[in-house]
């Protein structure tokens, strides 16, 4: 997208607004200024997953559970998807006239922060811990979302800039103290894709980082400026204000508008932009820093069409929840969902005929398909109404055997203990879905998570004691038994290498239950890896509030995962046969050498013999590939811009010279195929 | 069901026991005494319509939807399903040796209070606001519950006894002023009728009745020994600690647990009896009492088996959510909806093949489905689902329109205003489904209901104001509407007299939004009759607190109802073309003189002009009836015990002796048949 015109129209129009005018259209609720044709808008909408909080939409499967696909092009398909449904509610929305919260066209998504600790309860929102795997798809949402048109079809929002992840209690007063190397290594590296990239807006963080607030910080300004942003910058919501009340970088509100005007923050959400005229007066901020900021916003409202025809007009309702994008959020939930352990019993066969007991708190839960940033979906299936459609010939047991989080004594008037029933079940069953996990409720942002009173963080991995004891007891029934789990981090159940089999599902999204049950008959595979490390437990990760990358996340954890990122099974096996280095690609030659036609995803880690290095090595490339039983395929896999780029303590980046270590997996059962090479100033040597 | 045998049976087991453990037998958590083979047992268990809080188990309608039916043959089917599915679960807890709250055979249903005043939030929970109707469905009820057998299947339990109905915030201190008559005629009527059909369990209510605690009640003892009472008594859970904490009759819990044992209460929910040997050594009660209490809980207990092989044992787990039971349960739901307004739009007819926009809070709701004491269906068809269903020919839009209560500014962070979304599918559609009410949240228990902070009642009939501008909203959209209420009690949407169709559909079960939309294809019809009057607001109601039936109810309510007692529309006609009195019964000559095959409710109302008399009249008859297009058919419709009793402010009663008017009407559009006859001295004349 070329902002010049629509920034040469935009200034055009700021030159005819009186200062007031201009000042009004930078908080996010901006009001119409009818004698130059400005409509009303409120610049707050949401589409991480599917347009969310404005009604009905398609729900995708959350965004942790799309980064698990490694599916760059199904993103780009879904966020395509979710802006033609974004269009055609605004242009419904807009021929109403309502131009309230969650109508617009300018998304706070995607969220590409790095998910650097499993307690963090909006990791969930992210594409994992991987900073290359982010950016992809970072990337990827972009392009769908954004569009290829004369105009955008919806803006894009890469937040939280920077450094961001929790806790969530603290958001508001935190300081992340971040080390160079990690920032350029870690933290920045997708947002500054992102960027490269296009996207149209970025929005700051809650947090100071380093001792600055993140809405107005003089360093991450300046790396915008580097990477040549020219879309908006926005405040996250109520930020400016957290900067005199929590922060206490400022004493007063127009104090804090100052700064964040000055620092390049164009939009408020929130009101402390209200006091600019007075910071104004004040001589805190001068009438061209507000005119500057206003340009940036009228650019993008240009961008997506304001006062002229647009390529997307014609955008009906009927796009919203489409039967195209219903089997799309079910294709989604199944490359999505990653098979963690199985001893052979899945598939079962679509035309598996026995008692299947369901039991668990997810199994018939509507919100364990959501996750948070939601829409509403009115095609819900459930991981039991998927079970019931998909074998039609199976006898099906239901027990919810125990509360989300509740022990039984807590809610005896609603329901008493359930776990008894959970074992009758189990014990007429010929295999028990022990379907147990979290929601929204239970991980999530701060004030939207009542769960534990942690703020939406989990205090650890376990899931809730109740479930913990009901996976106990259905375990000791001693039936066939596979574990479905929702959640959107890495959860502990308790029956981790004791089950015949162990799905993760993630919040999947409103076909949902569809997906899991057709992966469990078999008509289609868990196609996803994990995007970011499972873990045992808590106990020896550093404190959560530590932003030092040392001993976190696949690259630098020191001890023994519960399952490693880019881990995943397929229903088939495949060999890795050989793979060359040619320009910035590997060429993996691979084959199906299983019984059915399948997908995997190779991954390239390299490691470096070298202090500054990371410790486990670093994934610099990843390709999805599906082949047919006994097929045989060379794959491309290209190598990340960075995979040479070796980070000094000071941020500071050289390209690596000496030997590096390249191992091919699939995360899976295949064996790696390992390539050692020696690279020089930045060219490419190779040795097996 | 003869219960001498059992309780010589139990007369012999408590002369073993020890003091101690007689008195342990009075809590509802009773203990196992080993030495003589007496295992645990938790007396509470619930199943007001369907087995409640134990786990899966079919959801059948709500109590006031039952009772909607006006139909104690499918009541009495409905409670034998119910014991069938509590046996199947008790012979399954049992084998697990799982002996805790809710798992028992003792249901704490039905419940037969008055529904007095429509602002009560366990209004739902009854058969309704007449006292024959109640007793009807009451006896059908326990008929159902406890069988036939050699044992009970199941055990009934009559409550709130008596005179209670609210506040649910004053339940716990509050005195209920009844008069002698409104006791004899209302309150009482249903409680007597079940003791006589032998009921096996009556619990007393929390509140006191005109001075005394209605759990150690001197003249409602009285009245059941004086009606044969042969069963347990139980208090309602933690009602006796209110006698010193809030009603002040006492001053000590060994004082409470001796007042209600001296007074009939054998079991004890709560734990106020554990100070039961305190106040046998403090001299408030005797052994003899302890030991009368122990003999009637254990005569329940030999009556449903304990020690005893019985014809339930081989009842299986395929009882619970069986296929014949949820067919049931739709059909339950059917009966139960009231079609309150009808113009001629429906039934849309099974081929509709426009667009239906599915509208308002409670159409994808599950809990709209619900109720309160509930348990979990696991093939649940919410009001959307079952339109999508019903009508594979039409293309379905959804709109949740707005929160349940909420304002949308109150949870912007789930979602957004919603109005205009639902003008937008509005405005698309050929039919407007607009599904709005209320659920268990906002009408229910003191506890249970978090509603407005008024404890589970209601302030007052209208829908929440973000409901009703919703309707405003959609009705101003002009498109061919159908209003489907989901509520339990009286209602005020809004709409009444300005959309084409309403349908009551209450709390209509697991599968009610099959049954609904069966009633809107016409595949089915709404069955039911409102068992309440509607009001149009109760702002010239008496008071809440106020418990004389003056200006209350249909019999004596001086104002238009919004929809009367007892209305109900077809969607055939009838015509009741002769009614002839004929021993304690009716003999009433009607004819199907509409298009299709149908049923209707004749009913039954006396009038009789005597200042002693109801105002507006009494229900002495009904009868459930079904005719084929143009089919005529003669009713036998039998009246009421007291079809001539006049009750005196005393609560003395005499037979009538004069003229009497006997009005049958079908509830809808048939011309009522009006019948004048003189009686005297119980004896029937006659007269048109």
């Amino acid at each position: 997208m070329d902002l010049k015109k629509y920034r040469a129209m935009a200034e055009k129009l700021v030159a005819e607004m009186t200062l007031e005018e201009a000042a009004g259209q930078l908080t996010y609720q901006a009001p119409a200024i009818g004698r130059l044709g400005v409509p009303a808008y409120n610049w707050w909408n949401e589409a991480l997953h599917g347009v969310a909080r404005a009604g009905t939409a398609t729900v995708f499967p959350q965004a942790i559970a799309l980064a698990a696909s490694f599916d760059p092009a199904m993103l780009e398909t879904v966020a395509d998807a979710i802006a033609a449904e974004g269009r055609a509610k605004y242009n419904a929305f807009a021929a109403e006239d309502d131009r309230t919260i969650y109508k617009g066209l300018t998304y706070w998504s995607p969220n590409v922060n790095i998910f650097r600790d499993p307690r963090w309860g909006r990791g969930q929102e992210t594409y994992g811990e991987d900073p290359y795997l982010t950016a992809e798809l970072g990337k990827a949402f972009v392009r769908g979302l954004q569009g290829k048109g004369e105009h955008y079809k919806a803006v894009a929002c890469a937040k939280h800039f920077a450094v961001h992840s929790g806790p969530e209690a603290l958001r508001h007063e935190f300081d992340a103290a971040a080390s160079p190397k990690d920032m350029a290594e870690t933290y920045l590296y997708a947002f500054e894709q992102l960027v490269r990239a296009g996207v149209g807006g970025v929005m700051g963080a809650y947090n100071r980082l380093n001792g600055e607030p993140c809405c107005a910080h003089t360093f991450l300004q300046k790396k915008l400026r580097e990477w040549g942003f020219e879309g908006y910058f926005t405040s996250d919501c109520w930020a400016i204000a957290d900067f005199h009340e929590h922060h206490k970088v400022t004493r007063t509100a127009p104090e804090s508008a100052a700064l964040a005007l000055k620092n390049g923050c164009d939009l408020n959400c929130g009101n402390v932009y209200l006091q600019l005229l007075i910071a104004l007066q004040e001589g805190l901020v001068t009438e061209e820093e507000i005119r500057r900021a206003c340009v940036h916003l009228m650019t993008i409202r240009y961008a997506l069409g304001m006062g002229q025809r647009t390529e997307y007009d014609a955008i009906g309702y009927g796009e919203v929840e489409s039967k195209a994008h219903l089997r799309l959020a079910r294709t989604a939930a199944e490359k999505a969902a990653v098979l963690l352990e199985n001893d052979g019993i899945l598939p079962l066969g679509k035309k598996f005929g026995g008692t299947i007991a369901v039991i668990g708190p997810a199994a018939a839960s509507e919100s364990a398909l959501y996750g948070n940033y939601c829409g509403t979906g009115s095609a819900c299936v459930t991981l039991l109404e998927g079970v019931r459609k998909e074998f039609p010939s199976a006898h099906i047991l239901y027990a919810k055997g125990s509360h989300l989080f509740k022990d039984a004594d807590e809610d005896v008037a609603a329901e008493g203990d359930k776990r008894s029933e959970a074992v009758i079940c189990a014990k007429q069953a010929d295999v028990v879905l022990l379907c147990v996990g979290l929601d929204a409720t239970m991980e999530g942002e701060e004030g939207c998570a009542p769960n534990f009173g942690v703020s939406g963080d989990k205090k650890d991995l376990n899931l809730p004691p109740c479930q913990m004891r009901l996976v106990e007891a259905v375990l000791a029934v001693g039936k066939p038994t596979v574990v479905v789990q929702t959640s959107g981090s890495s959860i502990v159940t308790g029956a981790e290498g004791r089950a015949n089999a162990v799905l993760q599902a993630w919040y999947p999204g409103e076909r949902g239950g569809e997906a899991i049950a057709r992966i469990l008959s078999g008509r289609a595979e868990a196609g996803g890896r994990l995007p970011v490390t499972f873990y045992k437990s808590c106990d020896d990760l550093p404190a959560f509030t530590d932003y030092s990358m040392q001993n976190r996340t696949y690259t630098n954890y020191a001890g023994e995962p519960l399952y490693a990122f880019g881990h995943g099974l397929s229903y088939t096996s495949f060999r890795i046969c050989d793979a060359v280095l040619k320009r910035r690609s590997l060429r993996v030659t691979v084959e199906n050498i299983g019984r059915r036609s399948g997908e995997t995803v190779l991954q390239v880690c390299r490691k470096i013999e070298n202090p500054l290095a990371e410790r486990n090595g670093r994934l610099v490339g990843f390709q999805r590939v599906a082949l047919k039983k006994g097929e045989k395929k060379c794959v491309k896999v290209p190598l990340s811009p960075d995979w040479l780029r070796l980070v000094g303590e000071d941020g500071g980046a050289a390209a690596w010279n000496g030997l590096m270590t390249l191992t091919v997996s699939d995360g899976g059962n295949a064996e790696p195929f390992v390539l050692r090479c020696m690279v020089a100033d930045g060219e490419e040597g190779e040795k097996k």
